[in-house]
């Protein structure tokens, strides 16, 4: 929870008056059914505690992942993991592939950890290159990495991704790899086949936003270092998990089919939304997941919050400057306003 | 969440087939209907993040409780904030009045603080006395308490209190009270209204116990010292507190009555529960909460385990022995067939 400080994401929707939010990466088909009545089941459960292990979650996601229930950790949302897993493992110093989601350095100033960043660069893409199998050493105690990353949207070659394992490895060295986003980008490669081999590999995951439960809270991580997933279970009260998120948790991983619809439905609206917005020259990152990084002149944030829409303005990422907005991907008439306002905001270009 | 380690507390109904769960302290009324109203409505608001400000609810308990909003903190689960308590506090020595609630001492070993402990005595009721104020010291940063006690139920004089409060903060230390068990206490003398004038005093508060929402995980802090609020805030997650436990949590704040009638219960069936044990020659603690210490040379918690009946063995809580149990206390037909499992054990005697 935020106190007084300002709120540094997007999704902000309490505090803005606007018609359509866009700064928040959620599936636009909302919540399930089934999730929905599962909370309503939850209601009649309230009473209780929740079970502090997750059991019958757990199991429901290992058979969805097909890895063993022991080398999974449900937290309150993915939020919750990365600051466990930042006070379970005290790094002294850490490498973050950057811009990228700010709580993994807010989690790690917690721990006084030294925070080195491997930028990024637009010239290249935003591409993660092997040059960064060059800049790790035994220093670092963990590499953070999200795939595909936020808010660029691309994602890291899975032969990159091998060599990084392999030598993060040999040296030593932990990799925190955010797969927060990647069921939304086709024939994405996930590094979950790898965690048997790999006890050095802890791999994130939400519901959030695959299944429109941002408001629920559920995530879970990865990982087949059963020590550290003490550890971080250790580092949290017992009844994080709410009846409620689990209940929703086991539901949604029955709704494979809501979830597929509503990628196919977000890869139509991507390329339109990538084409279009080039057409007027607008300067897009064609990332692969359910948002777009774009680079403007213009103070899209403003312009397009007097129009009633809210945008990501990431000037507040490290490694992007002034300029760069993050737009979520929603449903086609609403994608329609949204391209509409930015005609407007264009029409004199 | 606990991942391979023993589940330390009670309730934990998910592990133990039983007819009868005695071994967590809820609100025997269950849910208020309002509060199931509020979840079945948040279900349709899961798709957005919820607000990371807790504005409205930290709005509504502000009215309740008659502080500043400024002084409110919002946690998932009271336990939650025990956690996010440590991590920004950091202390050095702490002293706990023992035997209490194993979380404030679990959340301190991550901070790897050192422990003394405060050992309450049966011989003196298990009452606080006055001379902890010899005991504590400038070597503490921090006193924790919990009032009502659990597993007790014994109450702190409030003068005591006050003196406690003087003390420490002359001293420079925080004082940590637990108030989660206060509002079934008869004429309760909660510390809320001294926080304006200590800064130094911080009041664990939750929704959990008395309005039937253990399932939900919700919890507050009331101190005015707002920038440990904030320091506590960032070593949180942003979005620690769901949508249906904000929407939970105002509800509930209007839900006195359902509360009021189940306190006037409790303590009808309270004083009927003493009563039959001391009849019985069975020795229990006169505590003022909605649970009961017992001690006994029989073991309890397998002879009422074999009758469907699930008690908390307290013989984990440091500061007490083997043969201390703890009983919730529930409807009057739940606690007829306790009482009647009692007379069947002790029907020898």
């Amino acid at each position: 929870m935020l106190l007084h400080q300002a709120n540094p994401h997007g999704g902000d929707v309490y505090r803005h008056k606007i018609r359509l939010d866009y700064s928040a990466n959620l599936n636009p088909f909302g919540t399930p059914p089934l999730v929905k009545e599962a909370i309503i089941k939850a209601s009649e459960c309230l009473y209780q505690y929740p079970d502090p292990y997750c059991e019958e979650l757990r199991k429901t996601i290992s058979i969805n992942e097909e890895v063993p229930m022991e080398y999974i950790l449900c937290g309150n949302g993915a939020a919750e993991l990365i600051y466990s897993y930042a006070a379970a493992t005290n790094p002294g110093k850490v490498l973050i592939v950057a811009p990228t989601f700010c709580e993994y350095a807010q989690s790690l100033y917690n721990q006084e950890a030294e925070i080195d960043y491997y930028y990024l660069k637009e010239e290249k893409g935003f591409l993660l290159s092997e040059d960064i199998l060059d800049k790790i050493n035994r220093d670092y105690d963990t590499v953070y990495l999200c795939n595909p990353n936020n808010p660029t949207g691309k994602c890291v070659p899975y032969a990159l991704l091998q060599k990084l394992l392999r030598k993060s490895r040999v040296l030593g060295i932990r990799l925190f790899v955010d797969e927060c986003f990647l069921e939304w980008v086709n024939g994405a490669a996930s590094l979950v086949r790898d965690c048997k081999e790999y006890p050095n590999l802890f791999i994130l995951k939400a519901f959030t936003k695959s299944y429109g439960m941002a408001g629920v809270r559920l995530g879970y991580a990865i990982c087949s270092n059963r020590e550290l997933l003490q550890r971080m279970s250790e580092a949290s009260q017992t009844w994080n998990v709410s009846t409620p998120a689990q209940f929703a948790g086991i539901a949604a991983c029955k709704c494979e089919d809501f979830f597929l619809q509503a990628k196919a439905h977000i890869e139509v609206e991507r390329n339109r939304i990538i084409n279009y917005l080039k057409s007027r020259n607008i300067t897009v990152i064609d990332g692969e997941a359910n948002f777009l990084l774009l680079k403007s002149d213009k103070n899209l944030y403003d312009e397009l919050l007097e129009l009633g829409i809210l945008i990501r303005d990431c000037s507040n990422f490290n490694g992007l400057s002034k300029g760069y907005y993050r737009i979520a991907i929603k449903m086609k008439e609403e994608n329609d306003l949204l391209l509409e306002a930015f005609s407007s905001i264009y029409k004199n270009v």
